[in-house]
């Protein structure tokens, strides 16, 4: 799940590069590729048993992770964070304590490594097995959040991968901190600790250095905001799976139950509106408006959303802006609502297909015809009936713990676990065949 | 399957962007889109009847087809291509009917489209269906030979798909008449023609000005020589599949039935040793490397083979040349092989990680323990036990067709045929769920 854009993060592009870039990168590269191929033959247990030592180390670390945090948040300050910004940023004994419980879970999901996903008989009696296999290095390029440093190593690791991580540099003491207990967790537990590795340079030309390296890395991951998934996308000649923006909205068909739709809105809307499963829009029939635009402003004013609505909605929304063109698309990422009239459920798919992200949108109806034309011509990676937005969540999915969303349309689209950080190989067992 | 590089299609790179190379690309991408969108949602049998249409269209325009091969034919004659060129680029009456065969089996595959993937109920009770559905808008960069034109425009439609297809300019007049033919066809049978776009330029800036376009396309398959994959990965911003270099290896263990052996290595390297999945490498037991490469030296070398060995070696295979450090990661294409002599298994596997490329690799041994260890170990789309490495192939493993073999580590590994030309949406069935 990713919140809002951070500029600081995003401001840290575009210089050119410099010895020490190039030195950094080849120590990383050059380190990842062994690490890796050690920890994808690990079994499982051996995996399982690094993470807890992992957790174990951060455990023992605690005071000087939460002080590295100090830091951190304190230079945020003077820097002028926001202080939504400053709070994704903190770290707490509470909030460690999670971090290093969600580790702990990691390790008793199911191993997503050596699972048989078809078997085949092939050309002459060959037996082909389909086996699941780890990526191999992936890279994750992060913004503000610290538990992300933890949350994707423990992912990784338990996946059978390597990873070469890079957060926000306005949380550079904090994932330093946290990434060098987890370290010294796997070398606790006689696994490579470069199967974590964390870039150390602020060095703005050190990402597209290092995603030019398609010899060392076999996956990259940006999470965060537009500009960053962006410069990752131009940059890099490693595969991208994206975890972009989320313009997500709700349909209410003339067949909705209204006090239903009201609910899922205000979910999906109010409560968490940073997130990129939220929605930004909500389109109306417009057989309905008349009765149901008035009962949502009543919904939604009182929770401090603004409304920005169509030429026809706008009556019957006492306090709502004109929507521009540009609101169709916006992902605002916080308490504002686009609100659109439509004729009927063609005008709401084809809206939807045009303004919308393809990450999440739903119908609300009790037409079941109405329903399944919705959910199958709508091409998102989440498309719901009668349910919130917001369930678009590895976590809630029952993956267990999510890499991100992703807006990929090859490999892995809408929730990303365990699973999505493995490819496959064709273990192929004959008794002498030749092609003919 | 791919052949060895073509210096014509590579050397068609590097100049600068026009006015007309730009609006080409606008206009390919402003039709793209829409004719996907169509295609996308097109039942299964209204595909089947466009490529059946598609199929009789071709058949109609068989003597334009020819014609315009062999104008293509004459002028590579004049280019001073050589003759195996000229081979793979010459359409006869014969070649075009097993083109149209093939694009009518197409049709009869499994529809890869609509397919139900995974079911599982997630928080709360919603439902959620894994579904299989079209990627969207693919293009396919290839090189000389004209059937490729209509193989990947019968896959792409079948899957769904609406694809931009930039064939080798030697190739020109070829696919371009099949191409028009194939989209008469699709008129025919009231699908939209830009299903299927022909990129009609031959300027050299052109893929670069495509492959910015990840607005409009959602992934690129490069089929060819080292240098037509490397640009695309280059200036892609579009996610890529690779189909790129094979060094594959057979390994023959102490415990293999050399009879086996011979015959297996044959057939991998000498059948057609200019595609992918033919050997460059055969490593071989220390142990028994007196007795076997004698033998190997008998059955190879009046098949024309040239052997280059190690220093081990050397001395039990009359007339090999020493092997140098490039010969082991080096794709021939042709009928040269390179002799590593190992110490034992893990040196067989470190070996082959390290100088392979991961595509195809087997083990020969009646020894089911060193086997199962090799088959676990070595990280290639397709690992062999007591089989040759020619069963690298998507009608062989029984997709019925395939647009290549993939050496991606993400979403599509091997053998790629229409499942790997799908991606999948989470459908989500709920009864009024809110995020708690």
């Amino acid at each position: 799940m990713r919140a809002a854009m951070n500029d600081h993060a995003v401001s840290a592009f575009a210089s050119t590069s410099s010895a020490a870039t190039t030195s950094h990168v080849d120590d990383l590269c050059r380190r990842a590729r062994p690490a890796a191929r050690v920890v994808s033959l690990l079994p499982t247990a051996r995996r399982q048993e690094a993470l807890q030592a992992a957790a174990d180390a951060l455990t023992a670390a605690a005071p000087e992770i939460l002080a590295a945090n100090v830091r951190d948040v304190d230079q945020g300050r003077k820097d002028g964070l926001s202080n939504a910004l400053i709070d994704r940023l903190r770290l707490d004994a509470k909030r460690l304590d999670g971090v290093i419980a969600d580790l702990r879970a990691v390790a008793e999901l199911p191993d997503p490594v050596g699972q048989v996903l078809e078997s085949r008989t092939i050309a002459l009696g060959i037996q082909a097995t389909k086996l699941s296999v780890p990526i191999g290095v992936v890279a994750i390029i992060f913004e503000s959040r610290p538990n992300v440093t933890v949350d994707t190593a423990a992912l990784c690791l338990m996946s059978g991968n390597a990873c070469i991580l890079r957060g926000g540099k306005e949380a550079a003491h904090s994932n330093l901190a946290l990434a060098t207990a987890f370290r010294a967790g796997l070398e606790q537990a006689r696994v490579p600790a470069d199967a974590v590795q964390l870039v150390a340079l602020p060095d703005r030309a050190l990402i597209a250095a290092l995603l030019k390296r398609d010899d060392a890395l076999d996956l990259v991951v940006p999470r965060g905001g537009e500009a960053l998934i962006r410069h990752v996308v131009e940059v890099s000649r490693v595969p991208v799976i994206k975890h972009d923006k989320g313009v997500c909205s709700l349909y209410v068909h003339t067949a909705a139950d209204q006090a239903m739709a009201l609910q899922l809105i205000e979910n999906a809307k109010c409560q968490r509106p940073a997130v990129c499963n939220a929605i930004e829009n909500v389109l109306v029939d417009a057989a309905i408006a008349a009765a149901f635009l008035p009962r949502l402003a009543a919904t939604l004013t009182p929770k401090g959303v603004e409304l920005r609505a169509d030429e026809r909605a706008l009556p019957f929304l006492p306090g709502a802006k004109p929507a521009t063109e540009a609101d169709w698309s916006t992902e605002y990422g916080e308490l504002i609502l686009a609100v659109k009239t439509v004729d009927d459920l063609a005008e709401a798919i084809a809206f939807t297909q045009q303004y919308g992200s393809h990450h999440s949108d739903g119908i609300i109806t009790a037409d079941a015809a109405a329903a399944e034309a919705y959910l199958a011509q709508i091409d998102s990676a989440c498309v719901y009936h009668n349910a919130s937005t917001r369930f678009t969540d590895g976590g809630l999915f029952g993956f267990g713990a999510e890499v991100g969303i992703s807006t990929n349309r090859v490999h892995a689209r809408g929730p990303m676990g365990l699973r999505e950080l493995c490819t496959y190989k064709w273990v192929c067992r004959g008794s002498g065949q030749v092609r003919p």
